[in-house]
């Protein structure tokens, strides 16, 4: 049997053309492209095909397309992976079991990555955190300022570990996260709020970042998410009662 | 101020249209679209940008175009996620540190869920990757074999995690790790291929597996994960003298 020489369709060839580029560093982030009418020249394409291409670097975060200015080479990667991944969870009938999956999966590791890794400004800052965590604890509290606090620590948190690919990888857990269980810091805060589960586990998470203990701050989060998934799982069960 | 009021592309909000109806369960994968025409018409855009958001979905793996016989739902993460990736990460100037961290992040996670969930069928395949990595170890090593047993073994337990979230983040992972340090585990293998380090690390992380014991897998994948780190550094390390 024989191959096809090129199943490849011509916006899929202009995509791999300048991603070639990107690859070996002709390209970098802010450069301009040639126009698309030299472009289409210069690869002996339709201007379509090329249009074609350019749109899907657009989404991808690769390309910033200003309108009577031009192209530009960027680097997005939260516009460029949030939206296939959601549609995808949902074309695999996936469940909120997994999303918390895989959030653990990363907020295990980056919590020692940050143990490891904060400097005395990061510290302060999760602390001040932490202070207004304490705060909520003293008065009614406001659900909203909870939820917000809570994803301002755990963002904190990935970006300590100083790894920008990690951090990525998390930011588009966060997204299936919100997408899909987008009540679920809501549902879990109503009903389990409290000075232990929320506060003293977070106060607990921050004290190891502190002392740089990675093995403490990952038994800290460990038991934060069991609590978490717990949680959760109960909340949902209660409603469908 | 006021707020704009449609800023997106008209590509764009076809690829919204679209997704907004794979989000609500409208669309299933295997479903066909109607035709670019009816699409242009319900929609009430032109048919180039119908043909723009449709080759969007089509690269982010949401849709099949088949030449003749029209555009179809499926769902393909790896298609979908490898290259914008593997752009973003050159972008960023990236480096491999980043990556074996990223990789560190799903391997030790993946083995504890591995040792909870394998079944007798999954730890007898395993068992089959061990027994062959046995074997190499007992004649004059085939560096491609090897190399293929590695990626086997790997890929074995992320299957055996049973979760397609983590999976499909982990492959992604893989991607980058093969196209950005290719070269990684032949190095690693040529310079410190040993019965200790290959096949006893390997063999030790599928006894834990088989004897169901997360903890242990989790300690035993972390001193590979630990060797491959030291490794990879004094290989490239040696390479630069």
């Amino acid at each position: 049997m024989f191959n096809s020489i090129s199943s490849k369709k011509v916006y899929e060839q202009v995509i791999e053309q300048i991603q070639q580029r990107i690859l070996n560093g002709e390209l970098k982030k802010g450069d301009k492209l040639p126009s698309e009418r030299e472009l289409s020249e210069q690869m002996d394409v339709s201007r379509t095909s090329i249009r074609e291409g350019i749109r899907v670097l657009e989404t991808m975060g690769v390309i910033d397309s200003k309108q009577g200015e031009g192209n530009f080479i960027c680097s997005n990667i939260d516009k460029s992976l949030i939206e296939p991944l959601s549609m995808i969870f949902k074309l695999n009938d996936g469940t909120w079991k997994d999303i918390l999956e895989l959030r653990e999966v990363f907020e295990l590791q980056i919590v020692k990555l940050a143990a490891l890794r904060a400097t005395e400004k990061d510290c302060m800052e999760l602390k001040s955190i932490i202070d207004e965590m304490r705060k909520e604890t003293e008065i009614p509290y406001n659900k909203k300022i909870v939820v917000l606090l809570d994803q301002k620590f755990h963002n904190k948190l990935v970006s300590i570990s100083k790894n920008y690919l990690i951090e990525s990888f998390f930011l588009m857990s966060s997204k299936l996260f919100e997408n899909f269980i987008e009540d679920a810091r809501d549902k879990i805060i109503s009903k389990y709020w409290s000075k232990e589960i929320l506060f003293e586990k977070h106060n607990a998470i921050y004290e190891a970042i502190r002392d740089k203990n990675p093995d403490l701050a990952y038994e800290k989060m460990k038991e934060h998410m069991e609590i978490i998934g717990k949680s959760y799982m109960e909340a949902t069960l209660f409603e469908d009662c």
